[in-house]
């Protein structure tokens, strides 16, 4: 398995660890010279905190292990295209890109429908450098969500 | 001193807390029912977390002593306009209202110039059903933004 699509399935495994706990289908990794940093699931459910998603407990716990809050030459792999909040913290924390699968419109269709505003849009309105890869390894992104469906299915 | 006044006063009085610890000039505070359950200045340099603006450390505290993801009936003050991690984040918390101060465009000057997407675009273009109200004691919000300027004034 390619290097990215290791770093893709490690979002996707950590994601799978959070749905048994009953969060949100959602997971993020961060990575820096082809090494992970950090990996994290959605806890909101599970922490009581609407601002834990992935990629934002993924962010907190890369600053904690490099010690700065700057995440430069980093690469935040996400399950699902990050939303607002996560990309605007992805682009403060300085890392250089964002690879995700699934897009906000998949989400959308199983009821996560708010704050629907796509990265490439952020992107452009915020003038933001940040290189964006979408679609990456879409299929086993969506049997994530799909997976979760079955097992829940309960948008919070 | 009317009771919105003293929310705002809190909101910059842990602002100054946070510049005195080497901070960026940035307050919050989150208020239910008449009572503050939450204030909180931006940490980002102290804690080496770019997550930590005023307003996510002020969400944090306050799902933390709500012991739930959601602040509904609850209304956000801050010394500056959210940015859009914290706009998002206040979305997401379903808190009803923002008040801020001084906007986007008065920190661009000092150098604070990146995403610049406005709280009123964000809930726009996210369909978002908060309430904001911007300007509310502009000017002593930006004395506190001169107040850091004179005595720090790096941008980071």
């Amino acid at each position: 398995m390619k290097l990215e699509k290791r770093h893709m399935a490690r979002a996707i495994d950590v994601a799978v660890i959070g749905v048994r706990k009953g969060n949100s289908p959602f997971g993020s990794c961060i990575v820096k010279g082809g090494r992970v940093i950090a990996a994290a699931h959605n806890t909101v459910l599970q922490k009581h905190d609407a601002t834990n998603h992935a990629e934002m407990n993924a962010i907190r716990l890369a600053c904690r292990k490099l010690g700065s809050h700057e995440l430069k030459g980093c690469t935040v792999y996400s399950t699902t295209e990050p939303c607002p909040m996560c990309f605007s913290a992805i682009h403060w924390a300085k890392a250089d890109a964002i690879v995700f699968g699934t897009g906000i419109a998949d989400v959308k269709r199983l009821g996560f429908s708010e704050l629907t505003i796509s990265d490439r849009r952020m992107k452009k309105d915020g003038h933001s450098k940040l290189r964006i890869s979408s679609g990456f390894m879409k299929q086993e992104c969506q049997e994530l969500l799909d997976h979760w469906k079955k097992k829940n299915g309960k948008v919070y």
